[in-house]
Parts: structure tokens; sequence; C-alpha cells
């Protein structure tokens, strides 16, 4: 391509509705443009990005054995009812009635609609397994669109639907789908993890979360340097601290600890480590015509409490806070000095596994001001029910037993899921199995934020400059920029021929034949950033010399101008996996 | 591709609801499945195909130097008033509000969003031309959506958008994109024309529809078969059909013709040829505030009225035939008998081209029962105004003079036209140019229907068996029937080997490895269209050779197994033209 018959659109700043980088980054770079809250155009130098994205993930999906077809992004409301989520979607869901009063969905996942398709088209399990896949706009009415393509309303998805015969099929088409997302994200060239999801709203049994690693992202992975163990931490195993719990040495003592009603005050008050404090939590959950359940929820001190397991447990689904008023009337006191011993009322307590192997611990005295200290398990207070009830923090030990865990940030890029037969059960999803029996398919799906990608490549890969592309989803591989293009023949000439010669090796690469000034040049590409640039000039021209510099290079190497068609052919083919 | 790992979903009958060929054919082989009323899942079959037509059509507009973008789907109702199209627009636009109330529409085209673009990011004439093309999904809420992807909702066009600073500019991009729709049509492989339009109610000066040339066609296409002469029946010149007027020969007579209204009747009474019959519409147009202009259009016995031409002449926009009343008091007789001579009231009379240049010919008397013969321009009543009111027939002269036109039925898979400032106009779409002065952009816009080129293909390519693909855009280009894939080693060594062979070749191949009996595999293949087709069976291999057949071929050939790969690879690669 020939910048002249290109369209580039860089601009000095960003809007001053982009907050994060990559958002910045994609406007000023002149990739995507804004038509209104969440909705973007993408200009040719952006949907070059996408369609690269595009195509490794469909050879990817393509070799993984699964189909490509395209369902429409407009759904009928019948579909959406069966399934259910009609209802239970929230106004995400773009509804919509057509000129004859029918009501539709602008389609932001198609289960429903892929399921249509399974329940008419399969009928025996000879036609099993099958993975349906498309590449395809989706629309999500989110409340407050932002972060340019990290959180846009239209937005492009590769989405996969597969489906069993049984659950050992579902199996080993999740574990192909997860071997083909690795694929494709290593060939991007992201540094990413695959970590255990929580299931969420989406529901069935077992799923994954492919994590871009950045700073800027917007999760909490847990993971374990020394293995592939990783989690997001919302739902990563929290391991008991203390293997095991060692006999009691100090007495029971009601202790003045005047205004230290946290943990971190108590601990410094006494000179005694946080990790011997304990944190009382006091939940509660509603008893239809009776009075509510209290639950006291205890956490070492320095530890936090995970939501998302703490409503997995029996009889806590749906809990909320316990109000003052309740938390009075249970334990005679107001919040800050909270304890298991001697409560008003009966409460529910539930020890974190740490805190069910701890000894000599510091409790509230369920008095102002005052806490308890040697508090032993089985002597003063009776064994509790233990739970994993608490976020995991750096250095706990991994669940897989290989080290320590760490926490980074990630972005979300791809999901898999196990779906089982939600679907198939709501939609009457069956097919004849071996014995002519009718029986649920075993569905699976499996997403990738196409457009997301090029965000989250960007929060990964940028600097001070601009961005800088991984060669795999780059708009261009190589950028050559003659200085005096239209002035010097000897340039000009030199810029074709090496302009040709990187073509015909099949590399993606611009002439920069526009005639700015090199520092309008260079600042472009180094915005836009193509990760290898070439300057031609007259004065290295006269000792046989170009210019080359890597996008993450501080300073340029000079060339023989012989050598130099060979030696970035090199780099991208490297770069690449060629 | 193997067919046991692909998707195969042929059905025995089409749906009731399929009325045409292209429907039923697209049903029947499983391309497309319904979702709602014009709404369709694109099978992975049917993608294939769709997938083609795509990559064709990009590879000429690159070549012509367009660049893709991608614009959204959804589009903000804020550009369509400022184009003045949220109000002229039908219920064909799809309105609807987002979660926050603010009105959006699902975009049927996209002259807004592009022209919001060149607004924003074209300043300077040194930046144009530029032409932005896009394959993107529409929608378009037909009242009736039907005859399956040929008047579809949702469906999937190319559209593209040009900028030139001038109208010398815009006439050259029109030719380029011209010259590009012609190549993409030979390319896929179908009769088709380029026929000068009538602009309707898009606007702007030029354009050309390009007609898949089909019985079925939705269009009157009026064509040279001599030249290149192309042009929609309603747009096509009539020239006069009588060079030059003759001398009067007849003396003007009152002849009675009882109960012979039609001209066809007075013929046949007089025992004269129509073409010397005279059709008299009389239509009126509205005067604010004074009675309504009285017209009386002429037209040979055997000619029809042309309703677009007519609105055009002046004065007779929004025309509308005259009522029984007004004819009562302008001619004196209800309709039946009327003529120019001796009416009640004076009419503005208009001669059709070729009345003008008649003589001795027949008009209604203004009474019942009565026409006038030997009536001659100039000697029985005034010369005329002469226009082109009437629709050509087959026969007519071409208008380039090239031989006589004839007349056959298209379907519109393309439309070329030049918008000139219609839009840059209504939405400030400036720029500087080379004297610093602002002048508006002239535009161009460029549509293909890309899944409607599927039903065209096949209005055009089908027999009773099935579709008939052009090679260029079938879903495979050969399969291979083995007959006892599972059973002879034999057959399915030999058909593993020539699948390798043109798998390696670049054929896009499938094998028919489902083991399906003889009669199903090949029904299903030649329903499914594929146009090459090579049967193995032990029988034939005894003797070293395996049967080919064209899917236009009525038997097979028998070929020496050593060279059947080259003579496939040879005809695909010759239909391709490679």
């Amino acid at each position: 391509m020939k910048a002249s018959r290109f369209f580039i659109g860089t601009l000095k700043e960003a809007p001053a509705d982009a907050e994060i980088v990559s958002h910045k980054l994609m406007m000023r770079a002149g990739m995507i443009r804004r038509v209104a809250g969440g909705i973007y155009d993408y200009m040719p130098i952006g949907l070059r990005s996408v369609r690269k994205v595009e195509a490794i993930v469909r050879e990817e999906m393509n070799r993984a054995g699964a189909l490509e077809l395209l369902m429409p992004a407009v759904q009928p409301a019948e579909l959406w009812q069966e399934s259910g989520r009609w209802e239970q979607y929230g106004p995400e869901l773009l509804r919509f009635k057509d000129r004859h009063e029918r009501d539709f969905v602008m389609g932001p996942t198609h289960e429903e609609v892929v399921t249509d398709i399974a329940r008419r088209e399969i009928k025996s399990y000879r036609q099993l397994p099958v993975n349906f896949y498309q590449i395809q706009t989706k629309f999500r009415d989110e409340i407050r669109p932002r972060f340019g393509v990290m959180r846009g309303r239209e937005f492009i998805m590769k989405d996969a639907y597969s489906f069993d015969k049984d659950l050992d099929g579902l199996a080993e088409t999740y574990r192909k789908m997860y071997d083909a997302y690795v694929r494709i994200f290593t060939r991007i060239g992201l540094d990413f993890r695959a970590v255990a999801a929580d299931n969420g709203s989406i529901g069935g049994s077992g799923s994954h979360e492919f994590h871009v690693i950045a700073e800027t992202g917007e999760d909490d992975i847990a993971y374990c340097p020394s293995s592939d163990y990783a989690a997001n931490v919302e739902a990563a195993d929290a391991l008991p601290l203390i293997a095991q719990r060692a006999a009691p040495t100090e007495a029971l003592k009601k202790t003045p600890t005047p205004g230290a009603a946290k943990c971190e005050a108590v601990a410094q008050l006494l000179s005694i480590p946080l990790e011997k404090t304990i944190k009382s939590i006091v939940l509660a959950t509603e008893n239809e015509g009776a009075e509510p359940t209290i639950w006291l929820l205890m956490l070492r001190g320095d530890h936090s409490l995970n939501d998302i397991k703490t409503s997995k447990l029996p009889g806590l689904a749906g809990y909320r806070f316990a109000t003052e008023a309740e938390i009075i009337e249970w334990f005679g006191t107001p919040p800050g000095y909270l304890g298991p011993i001697g409560t008003k009322k009966p409460v529910r307590v539930i020890a974190d596994r740490t805190v069910a192997n701890m000894s000599d611990f510091v409790v509230g005295t369920n008095e102002v001001d005052y806490h308890t200290t040697g508090v032993n398990w089985g002597r003063d207070l009776p064994e509790p029910e233990v739970a994993d009830i608490r976020n995991v923090v750096a250095g706990d030990p991994s669940p897989d037993g290989k080290g320590a865990l760490e926490i980074c940030r990630g972005i979300e890029v791809g999901h898999v899921f196990q779906l089982g037969t939600k679907y198939s059960d709501s939609m009457g999803a069956t097919f004849l199995d071996e014995n002519g029996k009718p029986a649920p398919m075993q569905m699976g799906c499996y997403g990738i934020g196409v457009t997301r990608v090029l965000g989250a490549a960007i929060e990964q890969n940028f600097d001070d400059k601009g961005i800088i592309w991984p060669e795999a989803i780059a708009p261009f591989e190589v950028v050559i920029c003659p200085m005096g293009y239209d002035r010097s023949d000897a340039v000009r000439e030199q810029a074709d021929k090496l302009y040709a010669t990187l073509q015909q090796a099949g590399i993606d690469v611009i002439l920069d034949d526009r005639g700015e000034r090199p520092g309008v040049m260079f600042a472009d590409w180094e915005l836009i950033g193509v990760p290898h640039r070439i300057v031609i000039g007259d004065r290295g021209l006269k000792e046989g010399k170009l210019e080359y510099q890597g996008r993450r290079d501080t300073e340029a190497t000079l060339l023989p101008v012989d050598e130099a068609a060979d030696a970035v052919i090199g780099k991208v083919r490297a770069a690449l996996g060629k």
C-alpha cells in the first residue's frame, strides 16, 4: 500500500471522553471514530487490524473442526421468551418492535438462535458432535459505554456453540476449544493467561476466561508463576494458611482496647501481629414470616470477604449485611467490637479455613472498647462451621500445590463455557441417542471479543509515542519512510525497489510517499505502531546504507542497502513464527 | 473438507412460503434457514458461497483503489435528521430507542454516516479523491419480505461511497466503479447487463443498474443485442418509429365505430392496422385556487404510457389521471371516444414522438360510437407539443442506432449512482479547494447486494435437480463421491488420494465420506449444485477408470484414474479463468 492512496487520519490530541490509553491511542492513530456512545467507525487502518484478528481466529476455529455460519443480528423475541432470557436479561438487551409491532432484539449473543438451529437440524447422535461459530456484529446496550472498543455497545465477536451427545463429548470439545484459544492468543502475540472463572450468571458447569495481562485490566487474577494455575480472584481457592491447629498456650482474657475498632488498630495497640486478629462480619438472611438468621463470618484480620464464594454457601444465597439494629439486638453492642462469644441471641458462626486452624487468637468481646485474647476453638467456643470465604492474596499457596500465588490484573478477551443442558432443556433441543431414546444435547459456548482484542493488545503494548503492535495484528508490518521521495531520484528508486521486494515476499508494507516532513512521518508511524521502520535518505544512500528501527528499539541501526530487505523479512517472519 | 465433518442439511421439500426457485433451492440445499420473516441463518454451506462473493467484491474494490472500512449497523437519528431522511424515509427504516430513550436506526444504507466521516476527516482537496467501502449487514424493514434472500430484511451489502473535488473527478471515479462492477459480475460468472437506470428517489444525476438476466427478474430491460446499449424499460429512450411525416392522402372523416372504445376494436372494425390508431390519455395537474390543467397525451394504439418519463415533463410532476367528471366537462363525452379535435374547453396536447410523425391517423371524435379518420397534423389540428412518453417495445430502434431493441427480464444486483452534492450540501461536507475556498464534495455511491447475488445466480442457473453454481461462487468446486468408502479399501484409497491431490492444487473439494447410498449422495450434490463430480467405484477401478460428470452434463464420462485429477483441475481453472 502506498500512503498517498491510503487514508491516514492521526490526531495530536485524544478527545476528552477517552479515559484509557487504548481508547486514546486508537482515536489518535485514526483507527476508530466515534459515531455515538459506544458505537464506532473502524477506519481503514483500524479495520486492517480487525481483519487480521478475524483471520487468525477463523483459521484456528476451522483447524479445531468448528464450522462457520452466520446468524442474524436481529432476532425474534419468541426465542428469548422460550429460553426465559426475555425476562431475565436487563436493559443491555436492546428490544424493539418492527413495523408490524412484533418484538425483536438486537442480538448480544446467540444461544437462542443456535439452539433453534440445532433442535431443527439435528435429529440423531450420528450428527453429533457439531460446533458452529460465527464472526459477527453484536449489540449490548451498556448503560455507560466507555473505554472505546473495550466496552462498546456495537462490537464484533467470534462466538461458537458446540453440541455433544454426552458430558464426555462436551469435555473433549471444550478441551479442543481451550487449546484453539491458546493457539489464537499465542499467534496474536499477546501475554495472556487462561484462568478458571466463576460461572457468574451464564450458568452451566466449568469455564475459563482468557485474560490479556495488563496493569489497566479490570479483573484481578491469581496465578502461580511456577505452574499453569490461574484463576479469577473471585474464583481462586483460598487454602488454609495454617496446616494444623496448634494447642492453646494462652488463657482467655478480656483486654481493654479503647478506640480500637479495627483489626489493624487492635494489633498495634496490643503489639501483636495482624495475623492473630479476627475480623467479624455479620450477615443476615431472610426467613419468611420469621426473624432473619444472623450469621457471623470470621476472617483473619488481613483477609477480605469473597462475596461470590459466600453467596454459594448453603443458606447464604441472597445474603445481605446485617443492619445496626440487628447487630445490637443479636450482639448487644454496635459494630466494632463484635465476637462469637457471649452473643445475646444465637448466631450461625462460619470460620474461614485459615481461622479454623488458628489458636490463641483475638476477637471482639461484644462490649465497646474491649477485645478477648487467647481465644481457642473447642476450649472457649464450639468448633465452627468451616468454609472458604475469603479472597486469595499474593503469597497464598497455589491450590495445585506448586508454589505461591501472585496477583495481576487482566483484560478478558475470551471465555469458554460448559453450558450443559441449560438451553437444550428450556428450548427442547433433543436428539435420538444410540438406543433411539431422546436426550438433551450437551452444549458449550466459546466467545472471543474480536474488537476488544485490539484494545487489550494496546493496553499491553504501548509507550509515550503510541501503539506498539504485535506483528500479527499490526495494520502494516513494515513502513518505508523515504526522506525526499518527491525530490531525490535515488531515494525514490531505492524506496520503490525495497517496497516491491517486500511486497513480493508477502510482507504487509506501506510506503509513505505523502511527502510529509520526516518529523511528521516518524510521529505518525510511531503513533500508529508499525513494528518495523526503514528510513531511506540521500546521506545514507551515499554510504550504501538504510536506517532500520524496530518500534521498541531506542535507536536506529544502519543496514547495507543490499541486505536490508532480507533482514526485515527475517525479522517479520521470526516474529510471526514463520 | 470431508462431508462427515461438515454439516449438510438437504430437504426433500421446500417450505410452503418459498415462492420462487432460488428461495426453494436455497432452503432445500440447506444454505439458509428462516429465523423470522426476511431474516435468515446462513448455514455453513451457504456461507461458503457468501464468502466467495465477498472475496471477489473485495479484491476488485481494492484493485479499483477503494478503501475498506466498517461503519456501524446502529446509527444515531441525528445524522438522518440532518440529511432530511429521518422524515422522508418510510417505515422500511427501522427506528428504535436505546435505554436512554435516544433515537437510533438500523442502517439500511450509510450515506449519512460516511458523509459524517468525510466532513470531519477531509479538510483539503489534497485528500481527494477517496472512496470508502464496506461489506456489512443491513436491515430494511420490508412490509412483505419474501423470495428468500432476494427481498429479505437483514442482508449483506457491499456499499461504497466516493468523494471527489469536482464533477470530472466524480465521472472518473464512477467509470472506475462501473468497470470494477463489470469485472466482479464477469468473475462471478453471471450473464448480466449494465443498464441505464432512472434515478428514482435517490437523487443525483447519472446511474446504472447491474442486472442478472433471468426470466424470473422483477425488472424489464431493453437492450440491443448488437451493441452494449441497455436500459431499464422505465428509462430507455423511445425513438420515433416514423422517421419523417408523410403528406396527407386522406380527407378528414367522421366514421361510426359503434361499441369500439379501444384502439384494437377500432382497428378491427375499420380493417386498418393498429398502428394507424391513436390512444388518448387524459391527465390532470392541480393549480392552486383555480381549475386544474387538463392534458391529452397521444400514443400510438399499440404503445403504453411511461409514467416516469411523463412525470418528468415540465408541468406534469405529480400528475394524476383526470376524473370522469373532468373528462365530461372538458371533452363533452365520457371516456372511450376522446380526441384532440373539438374539445369543450382547451386542453394541452402532447404527442408521443411517433405520433408526431404519423399522418392519416384515427382519433376519437368526442362523441360516443364515433371516430375520426384521415387526421393530419397542421391540416386538421395544430402542430403538437412532442415528447418521449411511451415505454419502448421489442423491435424499437436502439437509441445508439446500432440495431433493434429486445426486452428481457433482470434481477438488480448492483447499482452505481452519481449523487453529486445531495448529502454534502445537506450535511455540510465541504473541503478547501486549490484556491482555499470551501466547496462541497461531489459524491458517488455504489452498492452490490452480496446475498442477493446468490439468489440471482440461482434464478439464472438451475434445473429440475437443483442449483447449478458458477464455479467462482460454488460452495465447493468439486465433490468426490466414493461408492462404498467404508467397505472397499481400493475405493477409499483412491478417493483419499484424489482428495489430497485436488486439495494440494488449491481446488475447493469435498469428499463425501458419509457412507450414504449413491442415490442419496448424487441427489444431495446435484441439489447443492457442485459443478464437478467424480464417482469412484470398485467396478470402474478394476478397469482403471473413474466417472466424471459436470453439473450440466447429461451423462458421465469415464476418465483413466491417473488422468482424472489433472482433467478436473483443468476444468475448474478454465472456468475460473486461471
